[in-house]
């Protein structure tokens, strides 16, 4: 099997006899995982009451699976703290908005701001490295378990207001004058004299002042950044060699993970394509036809987002759905042979281990309804001949090549997210829907994305797409200036500063450096308003926002007399939000003009490469056919067919 | 008039002039009522503070209903507790799941786990049982008023987590390792090393423990038995031989009914026809259909209910509607004829009493807006002619035969629906609807049904339905084989153990013995997603749950290739949640086989039969006919006529 | 300019550099502003700690506002204590219904039972009074800002309990047994033996006691009368000659605001038709229409009211908006022309001074996306020429005739709403929908109309409508007997006491001495239940209410043999919720008896008159054409023209 790409599973000796332990290794062999995933939830099994450890089921799991050459990825246990230590530190807890501490009972039930907290992880976690370093079975650690999950980044405990006070002396230098000025305290007659009066932005008559919202979610933020850097620091002391990871979630965005990952060697995230698309705000129509086998796009942009989050471009999926989970509102089963489908658009998306998640249902607590890859009377789940014939055809591959840069980029900003959660000016704004609608239109052009931070560096790419940026970071306008790619600018870009102001110049603030063009007011718009434009000789449409510009550029896109689209240079900027199809023409135009080739894929048919190698997986409820112009000759087939069964998948060699 | 059918009515002496109470009594002989239920509410006025009592009022009160012959139910006030005692006793509060008590200021305000207020109950309650059992006009007793209306059965206060880990360190036999691994605490580090560390589930970061919630309720429900018992023990000691009752309420299943039941002497319900339509989640279209009429199978299926909760299948309705209430969302008035009606429907399923709510309208407080059998300003109300015109038609049923028992079985568990509200699995899922689908289908086809509980003796019935029963009780599977009766079973009977975990043996669990089925996995469905299936050369529907079995049976129906419905020797098995025709269609086949007579009746008319007396109701807005072949010789009518108007009663005898 | 008409805009010099008031000054002149509403909130900049006060920079603000002739209006600053005040006394902070602090944050952070509030604001008035009574610039007081903002009339804190009791005590004069009378609480057991005993009617298990609801609401009410009775007698005792007014809200019920008027000398407003448009109860098809150009009637509606609330008639709007604002869901921006025809519209229906909210946008905090008259960038937003021209077009009025009484009025009543708001009995009942249906219906038939209080004079009206009055004040019964007027009643007039109880000779309560009918039982209807009646010949509709009543009347309308409308002498009475066209037709016929002209106005036209003068404003999406029957002759016209364009307003004089 090819060094890069592997399977894995997440496994919880904890919860069943060490008579099966022997046996599930075996079989997670023979099935073709080679990785697995323990601990992180196991602390009061290592520690039952204070001081008083038992490590010893853990060494002899870990020798066992060492014994049949299972690498393990060993967590951390700092996502659940037991009961003990609960009782002895309440300080613990996190808060909820409505100021009351969120109980014991579940998970996650810490506040990332406690300090009691932090030096009890650091010491389950410095014996945890120290005892394992050494062990041959260890090939990686996961810090914790899926941060945020839960809501949980944001905590309204006094220990979080005490820390959010010191991060605002640290920030504003100890000038209460500066934060005054940053936050505008003198609107409503706010102004602090000292850091001390200031309290978290909860519970406020109406609502709190944007800028001072903004350095909370900045500053919550922050605070899991130091509590992964704390234990990185510790593990990587440790195990200079062995990489950590964390696992992310889906359409999560209370954190900036781009930060967080500065600390990782490998992003992962946890993909569940079929509970995303029942809680994520998908059309009901969507959520009908792709039932059983997930949104074609959502899952594709998180393995592009956090192949972006990944030192070097390192990223796995830590828990694969492998069948109905429990936490959905509704929760149906994939279609037979999406399990495979899932894996396999992971690979082609670069990822180096898909970990199913998990080996065995559980018979018990909150997921007892979660699918595994046995059941809970140890028969082989659903999923299993697929995660098989997965482990078979990635042996066909060998030499597969790393996936290389896109030559267009989409840039997601979490900032930008918390902003318009702050301040959306208009119900109907979306940020999500706007980055996913201008994903989508891309990847149903047949074209490969990268995601990129705000920060990143965009002179390598032909084309880049900034769905919208309100706070443009340092040296943003001087990267536009300095590259060759097309900006396509979405509506909003620019039109705060970092104190989330308007800016002295006006909206797109230092962007009409590059772009001769100022707004003068704008328009909200309920989103069952349709502005109906024309853009070349086509008919488009628009919604939810309306910037009324003043500028001497001639629109590109009109609607009712007023500028949709303006365009300048390497430029092009919306006032409004275009629908799907409107972004897919403006960057079909493009993309001929940059020289890239584009296909408009079936509806329900998506392609990604990797390196010379092409995947084709098919999403619909139906059998699709591969378009004549991407295929290579018959001969080229790895495996599949041209003519693609529902949740059907093939890959082909492009030359 | 027949002893064993009578009218009733609720009285409120200490709401009116002294000066009234003997023309009261004098009018309520005259209409034909022979019961008046007093006293629930007046705690206040016998003891307007501390030790100073005022039983007075009260005596003369009851001399004035007994020498008019009417016979007084009597109800302890412990649902009111006054406030000079809360505020003496300010732990009496019961405390709302976000951890807030739940002031004075309506009623109900008392926490069942309070240990000084089953101390203080038990004081009222002795004072008045030792004051009243000799009275002559004292008929029987009413516990209290309404368990659980509001909310109430449950909850967070620091007496109910006292309370809760006496409850399990009793359950558990003090076993706190027996605890954790019935509630798979290991499952994200829970575990608990002694009771003391328990709290209850609530305020908890995600959902608490299933097995935590479901002992919770099991333990919330017992409290309700207990405070009820220890009222019954008091009364029954000074008046060995008055019966004890209490008035439950519709659609509400905070405890088990069954079990508080076993303490009384007969069961009685609050009967509230369009206040329920309106509140209940039934179908818009429903809402129009019966807008003034009530659902026709919703008020049935209680008298059904609360008939098995009595003792020796003894019930009444305490509170009958009467009128237009206040406390619905909306609250149009009923169709004249309709209280006629409601009144012979309970008594066509064997209701001793029916006793209206109430006999004036108050012109105060809460329920203003609640009509009565009289006017704020003693003119008679639009009911008050109906319940004459009842009293009169009793009296031409001398003899009336005692309801027996049927030859159909439905099984409610009290239990079950508290496992699906912890556990839906899937949104759509409602058990309420699942029974009344059920049941109305049975009825629809003119069957008389028994309602019985999951330890009821099962060997007498030709057919049992069982809706859904996830935990088997003890001695089910054996009643099962040694039942000749054929039982229906619905999706997820069987899927759950005693500790809400999935069967070592996966679900069906203990079911297998006698069905050979096992589900592999289940899907939960959007309630917009309909399974089109085959029963026989039949087009039916389903929804909502899919179980994948693996069997040797063929499936009695299909969708898509998948069964949805299994039969083996006396079961069949639904995998699905079947739609009305489909359980109907099912139904009447077996009917046919074991020889009971059905009937698809007009859409809005229903019957039921006590002994030889046959009842039929039109719950329809427009006339309807009875059908030719369940009439009887003309002259075998009772009352009423073939073709009934709108909420008209017909009665014959069937010989 | 004419004295009675005039421009203003609220200023901010607290916002900005020094440097630029002097230039700010001379535009607001420039553009014809005369009037400038400074201070409300900037407590903070006037004392930045306890007793260090700064009050230099107001005194430059004020007389440079002074050196450029504009008129001051200085608001006084208790809207937003500081937070050094609230650190150093945390009794003054609101409680939410929940019983929690409203924390500091934003503004309105303060409870109005508050004694230590009640001093500092007093002593902060008393300063800002004694320093400023002398300033040439000062032409008007404002009291605080928008009271009751944000939900904070009634505050739930311990403060708010004493002060409760107190009231209570005072108004049942120490008697707890009338107060025990009053509010029924014999029913629940809820009977109290001393005022100390009574809490606040929030989180009870149920429902509190809709007396002690009601008494709480007035209490809070009074809580606002009294709160800015003190500060107006400390403005008037320190500049006797100067007016006071306060800016009240638009849809806001939470106080009484006649009463609150009864203390200053003029009623003003803030007028925001598109964020009232969208956050108010219209239907989704208005919210579609009237997008950019608000609801037609609802701000005139608020107009109509200030007008009855100001001493004499005395009204402004105080803030009106001129472009889109910040805090509505959605927020458009207003057509071109907009901005003029709300002004004129304000200043036809008699405000002397229409004040735009605000200069210049503010680039932070809370509302910085709140348009101004000049953006934040000092460039002029679109709204300053159409202010300019309504500048230019006011000075053609010279001589402009005060608005006088309208022959038509509306009653309107705060206690009204309140009583609904805590037992509506029906869902579907709303007041403000009926009070709108019956005021658009007028002013559709291009009436004036006059909005009063319950109990205003009604001898000198020819038509008076009543939505719906359930408490009837004193001496309402003598005034109808005395009024020639056609009084039009609406459903449940007169249904209740003022201590919310069914009155003895039942609905309508007195009104039975006018009117012979009683009302036996009424319905609540859900609002998809359509009454169709006949009205004379033709087809009317109603809906939500249903009263079943005795009477020898025959009706005016009937649904289905039950009567919708009654009629005696000078009165008609509705026993249902009448449609717009239904009580459209009822007041064309009486205007037609009484002599009054109406003109069924095109859809989106509406007219209002002052004086002699008339005017016409077109809230449609385009073009409408004045009705010829009520144009003069062409020369008649002062500006505008018979065709009006969208947004667009004309003005003539009709003789």
């Amino acid at each position: 099997m090819p060094e890069n790409l592997s399977l894995g599973v997440c496994y919880y000796p904890e919860h069943w006899p060490e008579s099966m332990w022997a046996d599930d290794a075996r079989r997670m062999v023979d099935i073709g995982i080679s990785r697995v995933r323990i601990g992180e939830f196991a602390w009061s099994r290592i520690e039952p009451s204070k001081g008083d450890f038992n490590w010893e089921w853990l060494d002899r799991a870990m020798d066992t699976l060492g014994q049949h050459d299972l690498e393990v990825i060993l967590g951390t246990p700092t996502a659940t703290p037991p009961k003990w230590l609960i009782d002895a530190h309440p300080d613990i807890l996190a808060y909820d908005a409505e100021g009351r501490p969120r109980k014991f009972g579940s998970r996650r039930h810490y506040c990332f701001s406690s300090l009691t907290y932090r030096r009890e992880a650091a010491r389950i976690c410095t014996l945890m490295a120290e005892r394992y370093a050494g062990h041959p079975a260890l090939f990686a650690w996961q810090t914790d378990n899926e941060y945020g999950c839960h809501d949980t980044t944001r905590s309204w405990s006094p220990e979080a207001g005490k820390a959010f006070r010191l991060w605002l002396q640290d920030k504003y230098q100890g000038d209460v004058h500066a934060l005054n000025t940053a936050w505008g305290t003198v609107f409503w007659s706010q102004e602090y004299t000292d850091f001390s009066q200031i309290d978290l932005p909860n519970m406020t008559v109406t609502e709190a002042t944007p800028a001072h919202l903004l350095d909370f979610y900045r500053f919550s933020s922050d605070q899991v950044v130091a509590f992964n850097r704390m234990q990185c620091d510790i593990l990587r002391a440790a195990t200079p060699d062995k990489p950590i990871i964390h696992n992310f979630m889906g359409i999560y965005t209370g954190f900036d993970h781009f930060k967080v990952s500065e600390d990782l060697d490998i992003a992962s995230w946890d993909s569940y394509p079929l509970g995303f698309l029942d809680v994520a705000p998908f059309p009901l129509e969507d959520k009908h036809t792709y039932m059983r086998q997930g949104h074609p796009d959502f899952t594709s942009f998180h393995h592009d987002l956090y192949r972006a989050c990944g030192k070097d471009g390192r990223w796995w999926v830590m828990e694969q759905q492998p069948g109905p989970v429990n936490w959905a509102h509704h929760n149906p089963a994939p279609l037979p042979g999406m399990v495979r489908t899932w894996s396999w658009e992971a690979f082609a998306h670069g990822a180096e281990t898909v970990s199913y998640f998990r080996w065995r249902q559980a018979p018990f607590a909150q997921e007892q309804f979660h699918a595994g890859l046995n059941l809970v009377n140890n028969d082989e789940a659903p999923a299993t001949p697929e995660a098989r014939q997965v482990a078979a055809e990635i042996s066909e591959l060998a030499n597969t090549p790393v996936t290389g840069k896109a030559q267009i980029a989409l840039m997601f900003s979490y900032e930008a997210k918390w902003l318009f959660d702050i301040q959306p000016q208009g119900a109907s704004w979306s940020y999500w829907g706007l980055v996913l609608t201008w994903y989508g239109a891309a990847r149903r052009l047949g074209l490969d994305i990268d995601i990129i931070s705000p920060d990143a560096d965009i002179s390598a790419y032909k084309i880049v797409l900034v769905p919208s940026l309100p706070i443009l970071p340092d040296g943003f306008v001087a990267r536009l200036k300095n590259s060759k790619a097309h900006i396509i600018l979405g509506p909003r870009t620019g039109s705060k500063t970092e104190d989330v102001q308007v800016p002295d110049t006006l909206a797109p603030g230092a962007l009409q450096e590059v772009l001769p063009l100022q707004i003068r007011h704008s328009e909200s718009l309920r989103d069952d308003i349709t502005l109906d434009g024309k853009f070349g000789a086509s008919d488009v449409g628009a919604s939810r926002w309306l910037d009324h510009v003043a500028t001497d550029l001639k629109p590109a896109a009109m609607s009712d007399g007023t500028g949709l689209l303006f365009a300048h240079n390497n430029l092009s900027f919306f006032t409004t939000v275009p629908d799907g199809p409107f972004i897919a023409q403006l960057l079909a135009e493009l993309c001929t003009e940059k020289g890239i080739a584009t296909t408009l894929l079936p509806e329900h048919l998506r392609i990604r490469r990797r390196g010379d190698v092409v995947f084709a997986f098919n999403y619909g409820p139906d059998g699709a056919t591969i378009p004549d112009n991407i295929r290579s000759a018959d001969g080229a087939l790895v495996f599949g067919s041209w003519d693609l069964p529902a949740a059907g998948t093939a890959c082909w060699r492009s030359t």
